[in-house]
């Protein structure tokens, strides 16, 4: 059976965004590419998990990963990812406001989802078929899996710098023993693979 | 110039000690055990990190790392360590309850700080000589340490577990590059050391 994975980017203090999100600096404050570096600058050193991260049949989303606006949708949006984004997949977006799907090229379908975090991975897993699904962020959904135990790998990306402030992964969650944990070091990132048990 | 460096043991979304802690269950709940776990059943995998943790000079820990009580001091109560305490070095005790210095056998002694951190580590950093001196924990005080930029290295020690409350690392502290991150993964624990800009 497919799995459920999560890939995130975070500061060694946990934060996969920064305080103060917009349109110009999607993820906040606090010099937060830092995060994200390893991904570009390191891509070379972090080839399998680069590749780890787009390899799944189908993605979710929380909607503040997938825009700045918060309210009712501005239909010229289209997501941060330009016309052909890097998924080649269905994403589906979690959100209160209805729209109809968008699609782009290359692949990748945007499904809007308001009924919840279980009805998405639902849809999320008829549309990977025998593939994964990812949840790809941000942290307030990854929370919300993780505390509703729907998660059976979790990849953490931790960069070397604090960020003091923002959104964080781990807030709401459960006391719950991993089934394991996998580390990998590279010069500017340390993966962390969390195994839950289901 | 000695160092100050810092080793702390935690779960992976930050925690060093459970919620509730007491006489009986110093890291409060949460099978928190689980986050030594690697100290102890995992020592051969884990020689050099064990070592690092007391080759200090001098250490320092708050009040609630070394006693159960948290108001005036009972003088029966010499810490959670037994006679002969693994230190084997000058103990600097931050706390708001004057108390005089308390000898152990094995060359620890305690000595009790009422006036701060700053305090405690320039007590700490004249009893160590060339050696490093340490910052022992718990959470609360290593928090202090990170934000008043006093750490050169600290040493994180994940565990796989989610402890989800509790007393947690990186609490309070300010957005901050890293110098330096490094990594080592063994069976039991992700070894995270952080090198912080002086």
């Amino acid at each position: 059976m497919s799995e459920v994975t999560c890939d995130i980017s975070v500061s060694v203090d946990g934060f996969a965004a920064g305080p103060n999100q917009t349109l110009e600096e999607p993820f906040g404050d606090g010099d937060v590419e830092r995060v994200h570096r390893w991904m570009f600058e390191g891509r070379e050193d972090n080839v399998s998990e680069v590749e780890a991260i787009t390899a799944a049949g189908a993605f979710i989303m929380g909607r503040n990963m997938f825009s700045p606006g918060r309210g009712e949708w501005d239909l010229d949006w289209k997501g941060y990812w330009g016309e052909e984004p890097p998924y080649h997949a269905p994403v589906f977006v979690l959100t209160h406001h209805p729209r109809e799907p968008v699609e782009m090229q290359g692949g990748t379908t945007y499904t809007f989802v308001t009924d919840g975090i279980e009805s998405a991975l639902e849809q999320a897993r008829a549309a990977a078929g025998d593939r994964n699904v990812s949840i790809a962020g941000g942290a307030a959904t990854v929370n919300q899996y993780v505390a509703a135990g729907l998660i059976d790998e979790l990849r953490l990306h931790v960069a070397p710098i604090l960020l003091g402030a923002g959104e964080r992964v781990f807030e709401g969650v459960p006391n719950l023993a991993l089934q394991s944990m996998a580390g990998r070091h590279t010069d500017l990132v340390t993966h962390l693979t969390c195994r839950f048990s289901r």
